[in-house]
């Protein structure tokens, strides 16, 4: 429980020299375990499975609460009754399940009978239909929001997440998300095998911290901006949402739509601005 | 329809000089548009949406035969009656379903009732389980095939799957699988915004071919190996799996205990063997 990576030993080979040459040594990978979120209402009856997500063990509780709020279940923490980490039924010794007992009057998600899955909001049968249900579904107003970040806090930014990723230089293997303020104060980082559950486990502290809407602040990720991404970003009131590498489509017309500042490719002193460049202060 | 990507005009900021420098000039986006596959008998009855998925347009068939046969739903191309990319009903002008009819006596996936989604390979409880649900799944006994591919063979392929990488020269944003033969020969190499797609994608296409068990084979992918690339590997029958960057520990766990050899850090001329080390000739 809670162990973010494991010691192991490998073979390293090395091709350079005229006969490959082999040498065992130890390395540490990252972990990667499933994780279960269960939610229902407060009360002895057994909650419903809603998701499963392989994550790297550690802030499973923020991370199932950042879901909960990207996903548009809850609101704020006082949604959120009791949140435990528990074993699975059958697997008494692992705690790779998150029970999440909203609070009254909180509404359990709609799953459509017709679906064999729950419908995240990246389940639109066409892009068009996933922004529009990030857009009903979300509370906050991220285009009202007048938050602009200097290019030059922006740029420095990349060096404060790597100085952070203190898994990510053990294992090479976790992806990361930072907050920071639009100084460019670092204010939560959190690692992860999955992009995804790096982000929700930022959300989740800042829901606990009842720091939402996350206005006045940027999201800082080391990979790429998909649509899932930005929308976790425009559902906790992030107005700028800043990536290492590259853009989708998607991530692009959902920040344009949001008014989230969309800025990809944010390395060494330059970046590109796709979405809300008003956002991004360069005089 | 199969568009793979957009040209658009990004804000490009530099902040090296005393100002910073801004100057609007196009760039190519990745494309991202969500994909629905829906499975059942064949027949009139409308079949029921099992999984959606974040992807790049293109290959769309042969992504869904892949999700098919590396989720255990199908054995063999002979299982699937037709499959066909259609619209979604509500988005006539949208191509992001695609419809397979399963061949008589093909059983449909198993919804399991108490669930509100559709429980995936790696949908166990702990990592455990989620091996043990690929191990009863997988037809293939990949321990058993004998392919042991030369050190200096791997550390040629990053370079041949860089040459096929069009679509991330374009845009930076795509993911890529190789599958190469034990020799080094590229025979299949697809790019997709998730890197899950991009093996899908590859699988599909071996499928269709009639090329299972892929033994005598490597795939290789542009990013890390996670619990799920290598479960999609293991259940194509495929004896090497090699990755770009870093691997889980369940990556790990479920390799050694399926025969696979596992690969990371294949870059320059050296690599990490995590798993199945008497794959790699290095005298």
């Amino acid at each position: 429980m809670g162990r973010r990576n494991i010691r192991r030993t490998v073979t390293r080979v090395e091709t350079a020299g005229t006969a490959p040459t082999v040498r065992r040594s130890p390395d540490h990978v990252a972990m990667e375990e499933p994780l279960e979120i269960r939610v229902g209402p407060a009360g002895p009856a057994k909650r419903a499975p809603l998701a499963v997500t392989m994550r790297t063990p550690g802030d499973d509780l923020d991370l199932a609460i950042g879901f909960l709020l990207t996903e548009g279940i809850i609101r704020e923490s006082g949604d959120v009754h009791t949140a435990q980490l528990c074993a699975g039924d059958a697997t008494p010794n692992t705690y790779n399940v998150v029970d999440v007992a909203l609070a009254p009057g909180v509404a359990p998600p709609e799953v459509d009978p017709t679906r064999n899955f729950y419908t995240t909001s990246s389940c639109g049968v066409c892009g068009k239909a996933s922004i529009d249900a990030v857009r009903t579904r979300s509370r906050f107003d991220v285009a009202a929001d007048p938050t602009v970040v200097p290019a030059t806090t922006l740029t420095a930014l990349p060096g404060r997440l790597a100085e952070g990723q203190v898994g990510f230089r053990r294992t090479g293997g976790l992806h990361a998300a930072g907050l920071f303020t639009a100084d460019g104060e670092l204010v939560c980082l959190r690692e992860d095998v999955g992009r995804h559950n790096a982000v929700d486990k930022v959300v989740g502290w800042a829901v606990r911290e009842g720091r939402l809407p996350l206005s006045g602040h940027v999201l800082l990720v080391s990979g790429r901006a998909s649509f899932e991404l930005t929308q976790k970003a425009a559902m906790a009131g992030v107005p700028v949402l800043a990536a290492v590498s590259a853009p989708s489509t998607l991530a692009v017309e959902l920040a344009e739509e949001s008014g989230l500042g969309l800025v990809g490719f944010l390395r060494g002193t330059s970046m590109n601005v796709y979405a809300g460049a008003h956002r991004i202060k360069t005089d």
